[in-house]
C-alpha cells in the first residue's frame, strides 16, 4: 500500500533531516532537491527510499557532513574535484558548476570526481546544463554488483550515463541509464512483488541462467546491457568499464571491484586504489559548436520526427528520451507522491532518531 | 574460400585505385592506412569490402576526391569541421588531429564534423589519441538501418561509439561498437552462411520477431543494443540517437532517416537537414585530469584485475576491450589478410577499370 504525500511535505521532512546531520542550509537543500528529484521523476530507487542509506554512511563515518569541496588540478577545459567524502547530493553539482563554468570559457568543460558518494540520479546532474543552452553528461561509478561478460566475478557497478540536450519548442532530450540490462530499482520491484525476472537480467554465481529476483544475495550477479555475447553483452560491459575509468581511474577514486560499497554493514574492501567514488560531469556550450537557435531549430526537427516515426502494431506512439520522466515528474508535483507504508514507517524512525516530524 | 593476401599487396591496390581517383598521395596514403586496418582488426565488412562502395559513391559524384577540408567554427577546446564532400577515411583523420590540437592547449579537443561519408572503423581514429597520451573518442551517424524501441521505420544507422584509453606496460583499452544488438558485419555474414540470426537481431517490416538474416531487404529493420524494452532496447535507442545529434545535429550533417546512405545507388533522401554524413570526434590529455604515469599504473591495475576476474565455466579468461582486434591484427600482419574470392573478383574488376594491378 503506498501513502500519497506532498512534494512540499517530503521536502521539507528531507531537508531537516540532513540539516540534523549537520548539512549547511545550503547543502541540504541541494541535497535534497536532488534526492527527490528521483521520487519526482519516477525513479523511485534512486530517491527518498535511499534516505536511510545515507543516514548510515554518515553514522558510519563514511559521509562528511560538513566537507570542503576542491578542485585539486585543472586546465582550461578540465577539473579534477575532491569531494571530501560528502554527500555524493551535494559534490556532484559543485563539480557539475565547475563543468558549466570551465564550458563558459573554453567551450566545452570536463570534471572528474574523486572522494565521493552516491550522487542520485545522473539525469538531474546533467540537465544543470540545459538552462546553460549547453549539453550535460553525468556519470558515475558505484558499488560493484556486475559480471564483465564471460564472467562470474562482481567487477562494476550498475555505472550510469546520463545525457541531456537542449531543444527549442520541444522538451530536452534527456537520457539516463545503467550500464546493465535492467536497473537495480527494475529487480527491487520484482524482488518486492515475489516476481521472476525475464531471462537475461541476471545470472548465478556459478554462471548459469536464472530468473530468480533474489540470486543477488545467494552470489549471483547482474548483467551488462546485451545479457549475453550473442546479444551485444560485450558492449554493455565497455560502457560501464568507460564509466568506470572515467569517473574514477581519470581522478583517483577507487574502481572496480574496490569501489565502496552502499550499504554502510558491508565492509570497505582491502587495498582500496583511490579515495571513495568517482564520477565524471561534461558541459558543452551548444554555440561552442553552430549557433545555439539555429542548433535548437534542429533539435525541434530531430525530436518531432522520431516523435512521428511509425509506431509498430500495439504500441501508441515512439518516445523520446525523458518523455516518460518528465509527465511522471508533472503529474507528481501536482497530485503527489507515492511512497510505500514500510518507508513511511522507516522515514517516521529517521524522524525520531533526529526529533524530526514526517 | 578465401585468398590469402600480404598486407603489403593490398596496400599497394588500394593506394592506387584512390590515386586514380584523383586522391592526393598524402590522402590517398590515409585513406589506404583508415580502410585496411578493419581488415587486419578482423572487421572485413569495414574494409577492402567496401572499395567498390566508395569509387562508385565517385563515380556518382557524391565523394570529392579533392576536398578542401576547413574549420568553419571553432572555441578553445571545439571545432566544426566541414569535410567538403571528401572521402570520411581522410576527412575523419583531419578532425581527429584538430581535436587533439585542441587538446594540447585547452586540455581536451572535441570536433563535430558535416559533409563527410563513411569513415571506415571508428577504432582507427579513438586510437589516434593514444600516442599522445590522450584517451580519444570517435563515432559516426550513418544511413538508417535501425528502428527506435516500439516502431518499424528505420530512423538511425549503426551509429558506433569508440573509446580508446592508454595504459603503461598493458595494451590500451579499445571499445569500438555498433549501438545495435549485432553489426551489420555479423548480419553479412550470415547472409553469406546461408544462416539465420539469434533471436533479438532484427525484426520484420510490421514489426514482428523474425531469424531471417535477409529481412533487410523485405523492409526489416535492425534492432538497437538490447533488442525490446523489456531487455534494455531503449537504452540502445538513445545511445544511437546521441551519436547522431553530437555527429550531424551538432555539425550541420544530414540525421535520422535524412542520412546519406552508402549504397551509390539508392537515391538521396529529399529535403535532407544538412549536408552529408556527421561525424563526432574528442581527445582529452591524461594529464589534464592527473599525471600521465599515475593515470597509466593506475590502468595497467585496472586491466590486470579485470582480466584476471574469475571466467564463467566454459571460458578461458575474461577479455579487455580490443584484446580481439589487436590479436587478430598482429597475427594478419605477419600472415596475410584472408580475402574472399569473390570479393578478389571484384577487386580485380575495380583494377580494371582504373589499370590497376592487384
Amino acid at each position: 500500500m503506498n501513502q500519497i504525500m506532498p512534494y512540499e511535505r517530503l521536502r521539507a521532512f528531507t531537508h531537516s533531516v540532513f540539516s540534523a546531520m549537520g548539512c549547511s542550509t545550503t547543502d541540504a537543500t541541494t541535497a535534497t532537491s536532488v534526492l527527490l528529484s528521483a521520487d519526482i521523476r519516477g525513479i523511485e530507487s534512486h530517491g527518498i527510499a535511499r534516505l536511510t542509506g545515507y543516514v548510515r554512511l554518515w553514522e558510519a563515518g563514511r559521509i562528511n557532513a560538513k566537507p570542503t569541496i576542491s578542485i585539486v588540478h585543472e586546465t582550461p577545459s578540465t577539473a579534477v574535484v575532491d569531494g571530501d567524502a560528502g554527500l555524493g547530493l551535494v559534490v556532484a553539482p559543485f563539480a557539475m558548476q565547475v563543468a558549466i563554468e570551465k564550458a563558459k570559457i573554453a567551450g566545452t568543460g570536463w570534471v572528474s570526481v574523486r572522494n565521493s558518494n552516491h550522487f542520485g540520479i545522473a539525469g538531474y546532474h546533467a540537465m544543470m546544463a540545459l538552462e546553460h543552452d549547453m549539453t550535460g553528461i553525468a556519470m558515475t561509478n558505484a558499488s560493484a554488483l556486475v559480471a564483465p561478460t564471460f564472467s562470474t566475478e562482481r567487477m562494476l557497478g550498475t555505472n550510469p550515463i546520463a545525457v541531456a540536450i537542449p531543444a527549442g519548442t520541444q522538451p530536452p532530450f534527456v537520457a539516463d541509464f545503467a550500464t546493465t540490462t535492467a536497473s537495480n530499482g527494475k529487480l527491487e520491484i520484482l524482488q518486492r512483488k515475489g516476481m521472476d525476472t525475464p531471462a537475461g537480467w541476471v545470472q548465478d554465481k556459478e554462471g548459469n541462467e536464472t530468473n530468480d529476483a533474489h540470486i543477488l544475495k545467494n552470489g549471483g550477479v547482474m548483467l551488462p546491457l546485451g545479457s549475453d555475447r550473442e546479444h551485444g553483452s560485450h558492449k554493455g560491459y565497455a560502457l560501464g568499464s568507460i564509466v568506470d575509468i572515467f569517473s574514477a581511474v581519470l581522478s583517483g577514486a577507487s574502481y572496480g571491484p574496490w569501489a565502496p560499497p552502499f550499504p554502510a554493514y558491508v565492509p570497505m574492501p582491502e587495498n582500496m586504489p583511490g579515495a571513495g567514488l568517482g564520477h565524471f560531469f561534461g558541459a558543452m556550450r551548444v554555440d561552442a559548436f553552430r549557433p545555439a537557435d539555429e542548433f535548437k531549430a534542429h533539435m525541434d526537427n530531430w525530436i518531432g520526427r522520431f516523435r512521428a516515426a511509425t509506431p509498430a502494431p500495439g504500441h501508441e506512439k515512439v518516445l523520446i528520451p525523458g518523455d516518460p520522466e518528465r509527465e511522471m515528474e508533472e503529474q507528481r508535483m501536482r497530485a503527489g507522491v507515492p511512497v510505500p507504508e514500510s518507508l513511511v514507517d522507516e522515514l517516521k524512525g529517521i524522524g525520531g532518531k533526529f526529533g524530526v516530524e514526517l
